[in-house]
C-alpha cells in the first residue's frame, strides 16, 4: 500500500480532476423510479433505496473521479438499517477504484477517540474500511492523536475540520485569541501532524476541511498548511464557485478536493437538468454534472494543470 | 409525555441519585465469562458479548439510578453489528425505566445536522429513539439549532460539549477571545436556548456537558447556566472526585449528573473489588461500585439533600 496522500495524488492524477462526489442520499430527493411516492416509508425501505440510489451514483461517477464522500448522517438517521447500507456504499464504492472520505465529523477524548479510529479507519483493516475520515476538534489535540496514529499505521487518512462552509461556523472559528483566530489555531495542529508525515507527493496524511463559502480563508490556509490536503466543501448548493476554490490548489493542481453533493447527486431536480433528463434518466444528470463541475474547476483553477499532467 | 428537563429531574428525585452509569464496553476489559479469551474474536461476536454485557449492566443498575449513557464509539467500533446491538441496548435501557443519553458528540452543518437529530432524538419517535444526545458545538449555532429543534418537538434533550474532562479540552475550550474564554461563549449559546425552554423543575432542554476534572470551571459554569443541566464526565477513573463535583449541583441537589464509565462496569477489575467478586461475579462489582458511588455523592455534595425531599 502507499501512504493515503500519496494514494489520493495517484488517483486525483489518474483521474485528471480534484472533484469528489458527497454520497449525502435524502428520502425526499430521491428520483421516482428509486423510491416511489409513499406516504412514511419505513427505514428499511428508505435504506434500500439508498443503496440502489448510491450504487447507481457511484456506477456512473466512478470512472470520472477520484473521490467520494459519504455523509454517515443520512444514513445514522435510518438507525441500524442505514448503518448496515453505509457499510455496503463504503465498500461497493472501493471495489470500483473510488477512494471512501467518510464525513463522520467524530471525536471524543482518547482513549474513546481511539475506538472511532479503530473502527473506521483503513480498507480492509476495520470493520467500516474508510480510506479517510473527517473529524473535529473540539476536544483539543489529544482527542486528535488517536486517529492519526491509527491512520498513520493503516495508510490511511484523516481530514480536521478547521474552517466550515456553514454561516455560522465563524461563531467559534474565527474568534481571535492570542493574536490568531482559533480556525488558525486548529491549522497549527494539522500542520505539525502533517508536516511529520509528508509523503513523495509533498503531502501527508493530515488533512484539512476549509469551506469554498470563504475564499479568503481558504488561500490563508492553502499558505499555512503546504503539507495538507484541503477538503472543500461549500461547492454549488452552498454558493462556492470554481473561482472561489483556486486558491486552495498548488502550482501543480494537486492538493485540493472539491466536494458536490446534492448538485450532482441531485442534478435531476436542478432546473438545468430536469428539463433535460428528468427523473427517469437521473444518472445521465449525475453524469453531466459531474462533467460540468470538472469543466469548470479546469477552466477556472490549476487543477486545469491536471490534465496536461 | 413531559418536556425533557422536568423528565429528568422527576427520575433523579425517585432514585435519589444524580449518578449516571456510562455504557462503555470495550472487548479487552469484559468479564471472562462474558467474552472468553479468543484471540481476534470477529465483529458479530464482540457485539453479541456487548449486547450480554450491557443487559447485565442494566438489570443491575435500573432500580438503582436514573440515566445511563451509551458512548456510541466503541459499539461503532464493531461496524454495523455493533450499531445494531447499540439500538437494542437503548431500547433494553428504557424498557427497565432508564433515561437513556447517547453520547455521540455528533454534529454538521445545519441541513445536516438536522438528520443526526431527526435519527437520534425521540423515545419511540426516531429509528434510534434516544432521549438525549450530546452534540459538539465547532460549527456553530446554526448547527446547533437543529437539534434543538428536534428535542423540543420531541421532548428529548441535548447535551453541548462546553469544557471537556480530557487534558487537551483546554487547547481550544480555555483560549481567550474577546474577554471570555471560546467555552464560556459556548455556554452562552447553550444558555440563550436553554433559557427559552425551562420547565416545571427550572431547567431547560439544552445541558452542558462540563467535565469533573475541572471544578473550577465546574463552579464558573453552574453559575453561568442557571437553566442548564449539567452532564458531568470525568469522575472517577478520570479522576475527578465527589468533593470536585459538589459545585455541579443546585441548592436541592438536581442540575447535575454525574457520569463513571469504567469505574462502575468494569468494577470487576478495580483492586477493590477484584478479590472480593472476581469475574464471575461481576454484577455484584457493578451493585457495590454504582451503590459506593451513590454513597460518595451523598455524604460530599448537594446530592445528599436528594435522599431527603
Amino acid at each position: 500500500m502507499t501512504q493515503f496522500a500519496d494514494f489520493l495524488a495517484q488517483r486525483v492524477l489518474l483521474r485528471r480532476t480534484p472533484v469528489m462526489v458527497g454520497l449525502d442520499p435524502r428520502a425526499d430527493q430521491l428520483p421516482a423510479c428509486v423510491l416511489g411516492p409513499q406516504t412514511r416509508p419505513d427505514s428499511a425501505t428508505v435504506a434500500s433505496a439508498y443503496r440502489e440510489f448510491c450504487r447507481g451514483v457511484i456506477d456512473v461517477v466512478a470512472p470520472l473521479v477520484a473521490v467520494v464522500k459519504p455523509q454517515v448522517a443520512f444514513f445514522e438517521q435510518l438507525g441500524p438499517a442505514g448503518m448496515a447500507v453505509l457499510s455496503e456504499v463504503i465498500h461497493y464504492a472501493q471495489a470500483r477504484e473510488l477512494i471512501v472520505v467518510v464525513d463522520g465529523k467524530r471525536n471524543d477524548i482518547g482513549s474513546t477517540a481511539a475506538a472511532y479510529a479503530e473502527g473506521w479507519l483503513g480498507r480492509g483493516q476495520s470493520p467500516w474500511g474508510a480510506d479517510a475520515l473527517t473529524v473535529s476538534p473540539y476536544l483539543g489535540d489529544d482527542s486528535l492523536q488517536p486517529f492519526i496514529d491509527v491512520a498513520r499505521a493503516r495508510e490511511a487518512g484523516v481530514f480536521v475540520l478547521v474552517k466550515t462552509s456553514n454561516p455560522g461556523g465563524p461563531l467559534l472559528q474565527d474568534l481571535q485569541a492570542d493574536g490568531q483566530t482559533v480556525y488558525a489555531r486548529v491549522a497549527r495542529v494539522v500542520r505539525e501532524q502533517s508536516e511529520q508525515s509528508r509523503g513523495r507527493s509533498g503531502y501527508g496524511l493530515v488533512g484539512a476541511v476549509v469551506g469554498a463559502t470563504y475564499p479568503e480563508q481558504l488561500a490563508e490556509l492553502r499558505g499555512a498548511l503546504p503539507g495538507s490536503w484541503l477538503l472543500v466543501p461549500g461547492y454549488g448548493s452552498q454558493g462556492g464557485s470554481a473561482r472561489d476554490v483556486a486558491a486552495a490548489f498548488d502550482d501543480q493542481g494537486l492538493g485540493a478536493i472539491i466536494n458536490n453533493s446534492r448538485g450532482i447527486i441531485f442534478a435531476h431536480t436542478r432546473p438545468e437538468y430536469r428539463d433535460r433528463y428528468g427523473d427517469g434518466q437521473w444518472q445521465s444528470a449525475v453524469e453531466a454534472a459531474t462533467r460540468e463541475m470538472m469543466e469548470e474547476l479546469r477552466g477556472e483553477t490549476p487543477a486545469g494543470r491536471l490534465a496536461r499532467t
